[in-house]
């Protein structure tokens, strides 16, 4: 019987590795080989799931802009109201960028920060960061519609800020290996200059 | 006669290319041989300015750092108040971004988003944000004594923002390709959070 060439279980676990490298090391500091030996699949094999290392990046970033989409869903789940969720979703990351004692981050700043000259990597990255916004957009005008949040600005603005601050912040905790940054970021805004 | 050790003019020759190299191609992606060449020193001259590339980096961010306050004096220098310094500058940096076909983008949200690990290059980000931060404040705290911006948020909350906000959106210039996002989040805080 032929080998199967793809196994959706094996390519989950190439990109959840990928996503892990690339946080830890970046996306040229990760070689494919280290990937694979995590696997443990043979590193011919990784080319039946990716066509090279650049889609493969690409495809983390959309594996890992999936998975903050899912972790929404979640906090939507299990909050009361949009900014308690929004609150929550934060949350849950800072506890996360706490374990890994600081480092790692977001994959998209990261990566916005070496890729921008791959063509694929840009592109998956554009669009994640549109996904993300888009959620915080509905997310936003939801909380307008529920007197949580200031009406005078629009929905998709207030989101913007959000993502661009939290990015930002996000740096600045990785620097600093503090959470302070990002406490400060979401209190100027979700306790601050969002408020009616 | 032995040669010079030290010249300062080809310390800040190399400091300068490993700001653009860095930019190009991040801190993993450059080569100590590559910056040499580039600034027509042999390698082994390389280690009389720098004890090691992790020292070269912590050097190039102080460089680059000193150079966006020099920035600023300059636009402090051009402009008839706090408010349009701000502007000068951030928009004498969207010239240079747009220039490089964004591409490269802030060097201190791209090594942090990758250095984050090298104790003498995260101690200079963080070095290098805190300058940064510090003097937007002093030119806020100054702002809000014109009646030009908001009192009743500390200047220091201000800057944060600012600072935040505006490197998030750098990386979303890099992966969009376009001055939108940091044209959005300038409109945004200086003509709009901001205002009194």
């Amino acid at each position: 019987m032929p080998r199967s060439r793809a196994n959706p279980n094996t390519r989950r676990r190439l990109l959840e590795e990928g996503v892990a490298a690339f946080l830890d090391r970046g996306f040229h500091g990760t070689g494919i080989q280290e990937v694979v030996e995590r696997v443990q699949v043979p590193k011919g094999s990784f080319y039946n799931y990716f066509p090279s290392k650049e889609e493969f990046g690409a495809e983390a970033i959309r594996f890992y802009s999936e998975s903050l989409l899912e972790r929404l869903d979640q906090a939507e789940a299990d909050s009361p109201d949009p900014v308690s969720a929004l609150r929550t979703f934060f949350e849950s990351l800072m506890e996360d960028f706490q374990q890994a004692n600081y480092t790692g981050g977001c994959l998209m700043a990261n990566l916005g920060g070496e890729l921008e000259k791959s063509d694929p990597c840009r592109q998956a990255l554009a669009e994640a960061f549109h996904a993300l916004r888009d959620r915080f957009e509905t997310m936003l005008r939801q909380a307008q519609k529920e007197g949580l949040v200031r009406t005078d600005l629009e929905a998709t603005q207030l989101a913007d800020l959000l993502i661009d601050s939290w990015e930002g912040a996000v740096i600045r905790m990785k620097v600093e290996r503090s959470l302070e940054p990002l406490r400060r970021c979401l209190a100027w805004l979700l306790d601050g200059c969002f408020r009616p």
